[in-house]
């Protein structure tokens, strides 16, 4: 079912704020959000926070069940989603041997989805398919909520990034944010520059002449009036950078390893880095890493990848809530 | 322990009904429930639906345990399972790596169930061979919940297509059913017609010569007074039909591929095949399907396999409640 | 963090009894316990014994979150801890595919248990190579509970063996415990006799002469004053043991093929064997066996190997209370 349409539940017919943004709703894309939906759902994901922070979880969510279906792994976003789920008193059915079940015996995307929504509430699914929760959605009647398909959208770890933003620095609005690393194959950056077009910030993309951001996206952001700024050259930007945004440079990109050695060094950072950087800033990174930030960088107070991943259990916590209409 | 006698939890021995029905029972074979054990299950089947319905899930099995030890991957059975225990208020320890785990390195069935009953009040079992639930039951001082072995049993499947027809046509007596497709290696059709020859009803068969319903199961059936028809073409029963209940024809039973085209479609359901239908009918399947209903059907309202999904889970809840001590 | 350090749970900052032994700390190694630390836990595990038998599980841990870390399958102690999570009303995150996930693609341990921290009050780590669990210590803030790290510890097993020893024989000071089989590369019989050390009691170690007992660790239980006698013939001890613990002895441990052969009958206990032992002993395996005992033991009293099995749940419940500042 569309986004834009409630899913009525037939479970928990009383109790159920119905009139609650996102009830019902499945959670597809960073482009259903409009600033008003992300006030909405970040004051949530703060109440959550404080909410674990004192008393660890609680039974929002008590007596609803979560399928968690896994076509691809990803421990990260699966375990993220679980412990959220748990932390609001539900349950969770995690599905991860997709390759082994019903699905390798041929069954297709809407029948496994049909049958799981007879079991749960509330369906998570990453797939390794662009689109592939765009069409589970248009068959189910309970909320569909995409934990990345493909090379398409991940917008659960878009939410969770700007929330990061939002809590660490108390406001989105004027900041200037530096993309780092692979621009061009990352989905993570390109929705993440999506939602933040929504902002009056200021954005630099760093990266080899090969990776940079796609025209589209740019022009996405630049039709918002949002000004964008290329280099490949991280000094020229880092002093001015409330937000450093790290991804990975993959060699394999690279038709020439010599091309490669070439630049990698420029996209590692390290303390030595950081040291051109701001006090009050953040650095972050998506995880996981594998050499682009240095260990020595992880007592930095700046260094915020860490509790990026926290913040994001509490914006899958609101996201749970909201679309169960418990927000 | 054999399912005619008690195993008798040592956990919450206060609270249970001992008296109850079925209570510390193994559940192993269709073969062992008669009119009045179906009418109670289905009366409390039907009691978890409402309560489903109405709130959600509740804390009957609330400090239980549910073992489900999966030695073949079934994501829908697993799931239905699980679901059901936690609707519950039970938890779940899941067990589907079996081929990497202690069973890997040796160990038998019956020592696995004895370490599992340790930490568990009931054990789920799906296994590839025949008789290995009765072999764990035998072993095992808590209740065995036989979810399928190899061709043998899957005695919850029969129930829960039992209890499909009994909700959405309000009775069994008097009906006609239609079993169409792969009659003769489909435990599935076996199992279902030996629980409906206790009622008085009338069984077709449709079936390509080579897949007919094994002369042993139409021997039991018959030997109940229960009146069976063959045939190879559907045109001749359907406007009878009451429940017509699909199962895959696969190509590989067929030595001739070219025998194989012949009759396929024939084995397929579509709206053209379903004018010819009652209007007041339901078409079932047990899932997954590949391609023997068309989707197109999916809306129609007699297409009932997704609803025999979700009554699954209300079975195995009445089930696991019952066996517990506390339906 | 290093064990002897508090690690600080932000989570549930009030109602945590902060005094509490283990509070916060890491479970790593028998060798961090000392007397009153194992009547301690022993203790708890004893009253965990009683509720569980009395009311199944209660919710002391109600809204904590255990990550169940296993980069090798060991169903046996994953479900285990479980269940030990589940009957004390905490909720788990089992992630046993770390194969599959963010580690294959090159994560480091200590950034996995970072992460996982973000959404669990406690992690329990089984890993492959030695050192990983006290790795992973000094990176995590929250407790990590090693679940045995390759040919390294493996506490809790020790623990569970020395708690059944304790409630079986309702003490441990002056018994004879009598080690069998392969002791030469059985962590689990280190560990015990480390643990064993502590008391005033004998100790034999029967072993194929190229599987003796290694000298480090006759020599760490030698200077605490225990008594040890070695021999490869059981029937010279066994009159006077009151414990005996059987480990397998693997054909690959033998480069002869001829050698095994002649030494294998040796180490597997019938009911034979066990006429000439006391009435008033047990006998114990870790688990899994393959052969070493006979099957037809399993129902002498002296049996004790299954319940061994859930004595390890009653350990493991004390320990996740403990480390959570419950107990």
């Amino acid at each position: 079912m569309p986004h834009t349409l409630d899913k009525i539940s037939p479970y928990l017919p009383f109790g159920d704020r119905r009139d609650a943004p996102f009830y019902g709703h499945d959670i597809l894309s960073v482009n259903q959000f409009n600033r008003d939906d992300l006030r909405y759902l970040f004051g949530v994901a703060h109440e959550m926070r404080e909410m674990v922070a004192r008393v660890g979880c609680f039974d929002l969510l008590k007596g609803k069940v979560l399928a968690n279906l896994f076509y691809e792994p990803s421990t990260r976003t699966a375990s993220s989603f679980m412990a959220a789920m748990q932390r609001l008193g539900g349950s969770v059915i995690p599905i991860s041997e997709v390759r082994y079940s019903s699905v390798a015996k041929g069954e297709s995307l809407p029948d496994t989805v049909r049958t799981l929504e007879c079991y749960a509430d509330v369906i998570v699914l990453r797939h390794p398919e662009n689109g592939a929760a765009a069409l589970a959605a248009s068959y189910a009647q309970k909320p569909i909520i995409n934990a990345g398909d493909g090379t398409g959208e991940h917008p659960t770890q878009a939410l969770l990034d700007l929330f990061t933003i939002h809590e660490e620095l108390a406001r989105v609005e004027g900041l200037t944010v530096t993309m780092l690393g692979d621009l061009k194959y990352g989905r993570t950056v390109h929705s993440l520059a999506r939602l933040l077009s929504l902002y009056n910030v200021k954005l630099n993309y760093v990266s080899p002449g090969i990776l940079r951001m796609p025209q589209e996206v740019k022009d996405e952001v630049s039709a918002r009036g949002v000004a964008q700024y290329e280099t490949s050259d991280l000094s020229e930007v880092l002093e001015q950078t409330d937000v450093l945004y790290v991804t990975r440079v993959q060699k394999e990109r690279f038709e020439d390893p010599a091309a490669y050695e070439s630049v990698r060094g420029a996209y590692v950072i390290t303390p030595d880095t950081m040291r051109a950087a701001k006090a009050k800033m953040i650095l972050m990174h998506p995880l996981p890493r594998v050499g682009e930030i240095s260990m020595d960088l992880d007592s930095d107070p700046r260094a915020a990848y860490f509790r990026q991943m926290e913040y994001g259990m509490y914006v899958r916590m609101a996201l749970l809530a909201a679309t169960l209409g418990k927000a």
